[in-house]
């Protein structure tokens, strides 16, 4: 349930809702809007009496809120949310460009690719230092001397991080590089390491699993929430179906679903949502013809001496035309580039 | 294998070409470029000897095709083909916009319907007269009633018609009132109709199968091309995944990709493909932004007593809400709209 | 709805009963139980009173039926159906083997995998004339020939046939070869097929379409049951899914789940369900296990040289090792074999 | 590659060549056979050379390995491995009957379920007290007091415990409770579980990822023998398809595809796997008949009270039901049931 306060609502009426909550055995969860705040309620089972609430000082109205993920919900904050990380707004006007390396493969390499998409628009830098790989025998990345080359190139060229935590055990090492933390795909359903993610403070991306329904990507975006950690973005990133052609087949349905449903923002990430680079700058102008908020994108400066995910990966040349053309259409959208 | 032309080969060397083609038991299908000829070979087992063909007059290259699809593969036609269809050119930079209802269900609603569309730019008049159902208990379509009133709506309002064809049976019939004939998602794999429909002289669209990979798809097409009908306009619609929020899944990875594997004019279908009103207009952007070269949009005066699919049908103010943003962004895309 | 009559009904207050289902412009449609009649009502829209017949002399119950299929319901019909084909009962509690070749590719092959297969207690003998191929450049089966020599083997060695059809234009020719006639999976969804299928007087298998829910699968069923033919037996045959290893992955679960909802007999392909040899002997029995009333399984004397499916067809001594397993585990399962 | 070696090879001889593996950077791995042992080499890149160990004392030959995984390939391991849990062996010719409720929901509860499935010939009672759920306001498991539960019962009444560890940080808890360590589908991709799974001695039984290639999973299981640990066996619980009416697709397909692909013991869950209790007993005797070594069902007293699950557990009458059924149909395929 959702308790909506009085735009003028006292902090001492506030408090007084919730420790009513908290006296029940649920959590509080102070949920702030434009002009006025809401309470959500967790840790219920069942539905919850709304007199309880509704003749409390301060309270406009109690809603009961019938879908499975309540923080995360549109119903619950009809605003859209922009979440602020490394000092970038991502959900307003501006699109969001993440780009780099699918790997951190050498100091060299991230600054090259650093300098290049900070030169074209890009304000975040990607580049997975930990990587969760298929094979125990592939690459599994540089680890905390990756993290290190990312921040230097980051810093260097005035970016923000973006990287990969892959277990509860990295989760604090990893944060301290970066501005933003990905959750992948794989994670998705790794509730301890959600839990964790929600208890600290560090905006999050959370990829969507590669067979996980919008609800449930919701849901998993709900386990961060009901930390207390509201600041998510969530990445679209291509889910599996029979189609072999495409490495995964990139859901841009997901985009204006997931924006009705939620007030989170969503960033694609057609690299991986295709697996092709061909694919890449079509499906990046049309996920941000979809509403996406942003885009993550792997650019390596020799995708065939990658270590890995060289196939999907845009040659340096073939993002700034990339990004050409985002400025050519993104006013169309009331949208800009950088 | 292909057979590439000399541009100034005369069309005596190229019978000739041709009649050694079919003294060999095989068929020969002229493919006609920009600036020369070639010429397809097909019924063949196994590789064709090259030295059968490369030292005759007017040949200039002689150019082994691998993939199971020919005659609609890009190797054997570089160029985009543009289908002519009721007078209209589908594939070049003017965006085609296909709409109007799912099912024709009385006169006076498709004559509502059409003037509408035309009035916000439409070229083609959509509807269903023959309807497949997947209970036989279901609305089946006025059927030839339902044909007289789509064609004598399109004529007054300066409309072409576009409709579906279910059955080799019906076939003439609705050819004659029309001038695109659909082929639906459930018929992809109906080769006996993909063979009738290849030949006929009249234009077909070709939707794809809910389970069909791209491969698939393109050997439906051939299957049409084979028969000597190369005027084939592919249609994406959705495909079934996991999700269950949509009806479809929208797959705009197959409408780069399909530009990519073959010559032929891409057309999506955001109503079949997502199923949700809410969700058409920003899939129908996106599929634009994907390189789609028309949409085929359902628009009903009032969804909510349409006798099918209601719930994906767009009220007139939101399908003129759709065409003004077309207007807007196909600029940026080099295309225009009407 | 159903009318459920007395079993001392008399057929004049049946035909009284139809009569009024008649006049209300609805098919009234005989369902024989063991011991009663009950009669199913299609052709309606929304419930039917139930009082327009529960007064009626003869009528015993009016029970509506919510599901959106009706006369191949368990609901309206509890006890099982066993459907009579070529002299052989399908549905009792002996196992049904059709074997045979992918395709029909000569009189010498056809007679001598007849041979084999009724010595080794098959009853139906199954091969393809019309072979419905993904490529128009495929072999497309040796058509009437085919089927001659089909019918032919079938009576020299005391089989019944089954055979595919796959339109309507041969629908006619394919049965008077045939005892039992195969719709595949790419026609499961042709409704015109289906139609013509339920309107002749021969029984019937329908394949479950490679991405058709058991739902659409029972509704398929019931296109042919409401034209009057309910000699109907579904076969699984795989569903398309995200694993490559296999063609299809055989979809066992669907046994029970349909003679849960339906009375109609069930028989499994694995060959199709597979693609693989290797794996036709453990998921025939898997099948069996699950609850098949029978089998329909590629038999070829020299796989590598099957001009379709060798890849999945066993070799004639993998075959009879299959029917000594089945001889061996069907007794555990209240079956036999032969 | 793999390294086999001489039936009479001395320790010293085994000694050396691994001693030389250990010199080229990489892992040699022992996997003893019926009568000779093999070496294999993990850590390589690219392929190794054979002339390296051909020649070396105590080597008969050098078999270079392809597949993407290697300790868990029968090209590696010809035989059947039989892995030992608490006592029990899990892949020889008796099959394992693990069963309990969804979750321990209290002392009570667990005590019941374990001495009426021990007296049905259970040798492991299953219960998860650390539960992964979709929703965070979802009952999680009683935690450590649902392991001392869980504990308590089997010993007794002399039953081996199975249950589900969802992270590394309860791992060394939930080990010390149990016989058998269950990795669910949400955590087959959670490599650092995996990993830490690898590095304790205790049995691990891998269940397949609901949209899990076989290829995918036996590549988990291989990330958890990389790390020295061999005692895995591999669950089917069921993939992600389309389909609606089951929760999940049971993929019996894979049962007998792992075990040609794999010497691991392979176990099924068609509580999981179907979603539906009237599914469990004619999938679990399907799952036995297409190979299974073993079957983990989910039995509750009262499904309709159960916290988690109760749609698809066993009431005791019917899991009594399953148990007589298997004792018949078993010995038609060589194996008893206790």
């Amino acid at each position: 349930m959702l308790i909506v306060m009085d735009k003028n609502a006292t902090d001492e009426q506030i408090e007084v809702v919730e420790e009513k909550v908290r006296s029940l055995g649920w959590t509080p969860h102070e949920i702030p809007g434009s002009i006025r705040i809401a309470i959500g309620i967790t840790g219920n089972r069942g539905a919850v009496d709304q007199t309880l609430f509704a003749n409390m000082p301060g309270v406009v109205e109690c809603i009961p809120v019938s879908k499975p993920y309540k923080l995360v919900s549109r119903d619950v904050k009809p605003e859209d949310t922009i979440v602020r990380a490394g000092g970038i707004d991502i959900g307003d006007n501006r699109l969001v460009m993440m780009a780099g390396p699918c790997s951190v493969e050498s100091r060299s390499q991230i600054m090259e690719v650093a300098e290049f998409v900070k030169s074209h628009g890009a304000q975040f830098l990607r580049g997975g230092a930990y990587k969760p790989r298929t094979s125990p025998y592939s690459f599994q990345g540089l680890k905390e001397e990756g993290l290190k080359y990312l921040r230097e190139a980051a810093e260097k060229f005035g970016l923000a991080v973006v990287t990969e935590v892959k277990d509860t055990e990295t989760l604090p090492l990893v944060s301290d590089y970066s501005d933003l933390l990905q959750i992948g795909a794989r994670n998705m359903h790794n509730f301890s390491l959600l839990e964790a993610a929600g208890r600290i403070k560090k905006p999050i991306m959370l990829k969507r699993g590669i067979a996980a329904t919008v609800e449930e990507w919701l849901m998993a975006a709900e386990y961060i929430a009901s930390q207390g950690n509201y600041d998510i973005i969530l990445c679209e990133r291509g889910i599996r179906t029979f189609e072999t052609y495409t490495r995964n087949t990139l859901d841009l349905n997901a985009v204006p679903l997931v924006k009705h449903l939620s007030h989170l923002p969503v960033v694609v990430d057609p690299s991986h949502g295709t697996g092709s680079w061909e694919l890449v700058v079509p499906m990046a102008l049309a996920a941000v013809a979809a509403g996406a908020d942003g885009l993550l994108v792997e650019v390596h400066p020799h995708p065939e001496k990658a270590l890995s995910d060289g196939k999907q990966s845009l040659r340096p040349e073939k993002f700034a035309e990339l990004t050409q053309k985002l400025q050519q259409i993104l006013p169309a959208f009331n949208k800009r580039y950088n």
